[in-house]
Parts: C-alpha cells; sequence; structure tokens
C-alpha cells in the first residue's frame, strides 16, 4: 500500500535531514572550553537557517572536551559530545528531535521525542 | 495533540538523516571525469553501512563536472551534481527518497517519493 | 640531494594544513547575511586553536552570499566566496599565506605571501 | 628579513595543504572492514585529483576499526585510524610527508618526512 506523503512525513523527513546535516559539517571541528559556547551559537544559526526549522539548541560536552584536549590545548567536535535539541514545523505538525550520545549503544543516537499538530 | 512514534515516522526521520549526511559529509570533495564513477560507488557503500538502508544509488552529473573543471583538471563536488536515490525500511515501512537538483528553486532539493507498507 | 627540515620548511608545512583543514571543514556550512560575521568569527576561533598559528582572519564576501541567496534566503559556504589571511610561526620564522579566489584560474587560490625571520 | 618563495617552499606548503584538506574531508565518514579498501582507494584517488601530488598512498588501520565497530556493525573514520604517505613534487624539489597518529602526543601528527632535488 503506498499513500500520500503529509506534513507530518515531510516533517520527520526534515527533521532527519538537519541533524544528519549538522553532524557531518561540524564533527572534525577544532574546539577548546575557550571556543566551545562561540561554536555552540554558530552551529545553532547555521542551522536556523535551514528550511522549516523552528528551534535548535546545541550543547557540547564541557567534560568530554577536557578529557580528550591534546597537547595543543584543543580537541575535535565528535559525536560523542553532542547533544541537540531541534524543533521542525510543517504546515500544523511540529516535530522535536535530538541527537545525544547513547552511551549503552556507543552511538550518537537521533530520535524523534515528540510529534504534535 | 501529542502521538506515539511509529515505525512509518522513524523510517521518514532515518530517510533525512542519511540524505543530510550524504551531502554535507561529501561535498567539496575533489573529482573528475577519471574519478567519479568511483566516487559514487564509496559513497554508496559508506552511506549502505548507516542502520535502515535498504538500498542506495548515487549519480554525479558529468555535463555539470565538464564545465565546472579547473585550469588543474578537476572540480568539487557540489549538490548541483548529486542525484541520489535513497530506500530506508523500518519494521513494514518502506520510504524511498530523493536528493536532486530542483532548477527552478535552485536547490539541492531533498524530497520523500514514496512511502509503502 | 635530501635535506634536513628546518623551522621555515616546517612553517610553509603548518601554513598548508591551516589553509587546507579550513577550506574542506566548512565550506558547505549555511550561511546568510545576517550571520556572516558570526560564522567569520567563529571559523577564525577554531583555525587559531590549532598549533602555530599568530592570527587568522576570515572574510566571506557578502555581495557573493547576495547573488546565491536560494529561495530559503541563505547560501553554502564556498571556496569563491572566502578570503583568508594566516600567519603561522615556528621558531624564527613567519609565514603569511592567504586563500583568495583567483577568477582568471576560477580557483580559490593558496598561496605564500611572505617567509620572514 | 623577508625573502623569495621559492619551489621548496612552495612544495612544502602544498603537502601540507592536501594533508590538512584529506583529514577534514573524509573524517567522519562511516566505514567498515567492508568498505575500508574502497575508501582508501577513493582518498586516494581524490587527492591525486588536487595539483602537484606525485603519490599519495591511504591506510585506515584494521584493529582500530575492529575496536569501534558499533552495534551496527560500522564505525566513523577518524584521525586514529589514519596513516597517509604523500609525495608532492614542485619544480625540481620533491616533498614527502606523512600522517600518522602519534600515542605519545595522543594527535594525528603531520610531518615533512624528506626533502629533495
Amino acid at each position: 500500500m503506498s499513500s500520500e506523503v503529509s506534513d507530518r512525513d515531510n516533517a520527520l523527513f526534515e527533521a532527519g535531514i538537519k541533524l544528519g546535516a549538522l553532524y557531518h559539517q561540524f564533527v572534525g571541528t577544532p574546539v577548546n572550553l575557550d571556543t566551545v559556547d562561540e561554536l555552540e551559537r554558530t552551529i545553532e544559526s547555521c542551522i536556523s537557517l535551514q528550511p522549516y526549522v523552528k528551534e535548535v539548541s546545541v550543547h557540547i560536552d564541557l567534560e568530554i572536551i577536557r578529557q580528550n584536549l591534546n597537547r595543543f590545548g584543543y580537541c575535535e567536535l565528535t559525536g560523542r559530545m553532542l547533544n541537540v535539541h531541534l524543533v521542525v514545523v510543517m504546515g500544523s505538525t511540529q516535530v522535536t528531535a535530538r541527537l545525544e550520545y547513547d552511551a549503552e549503544l556507543e552511538y550518537p543516537l537521533m530520535r524523534v521525542e515528540e510529534i504534535s499538530g
């Protein structure tokens, strides 16, 4: 059975696009405790430009940065450090999604948290 | 009204993740007519490793490569060149999605083509 | 004839690393006129963390952004927009390098501008 | 004291560009033991397109892949896995450079191995 693509379907698809894009655009970026706030705000600004994004907040784990600082005083942004909260709206549907490291799976898991409207 | 997240919802979300990831991982890669086939196959292999991907085929436009070759004989992979067909399966739901440059929008559009099951 | 690797040699090598890294880390990032300043400062901060960087200034061309805005009101960072001035110091040698689009070559050219010390 | 930019200087600068570019373009790419050979060859092909590259060989550490496989059977390419040997030629100067993880520094170190001609 095939079916029409609804606002809900598209909102979910768009939420996935944003998290996949964010992850693969910014992983590898040099970061330390002095620059982490600025990097968080800039990732938020960049992703907010993409269509249908209502809200995005990026939190990078300070403790994991601290543990990974190399002898030059910085490390690279990795999936393990990232906690992203994203809200996408399409028509009357709002999707809330999250990227968060799952310690049990050892995986930067992206998941749908809520669908409303 | 909030609601449960179904297989269909997750399949759509996962399809978006894969296209967003592919785009932002590989855009910027040096390519020319001699290496384009190999690059297409490698992008397919890499994205196929990600969960729930049933099928992915990548086509890079030879004519746009040709037009964009610099004096050193190559160019960079851009969204304008990419045509990607992706099938994601989650439970009994199958989602077919595409990334294709939309000349009218001047935008590398990602869209859901079909949802079945 | 082989030869020792001097501070001058290493400074030049390091300058190249930084420009290659900057380019391939950030090309593809969504940007528009509202976010361009923030993105410039963040790229500068990130690259400044890498070893031996004394100074880096990033300028993104506003006119090219304007010309490339898609219907959603943003575009992607490309090599054509980037003008980067970098100073690397190693021992007593200072290397000044630049990344700038060369319209004649149609190429985002990286070049050594000055070596001193 | 300022000075002219020689072939040797430019060869070193270009070698740095290639390693910085390779690293930040491909880190984050999904990989496992089935796809690692293909990914190595493709990275080599892509970087070989860039100007002045005479030779590049990429080796990704199988043991580190094995240790980092997630429950979905793959991992991401990281600096820790990469061993790259690069030869750049400019005029009569040949530079050999390497990217290799330095366990003591806990850093994916790029260094000049030899300069000849």
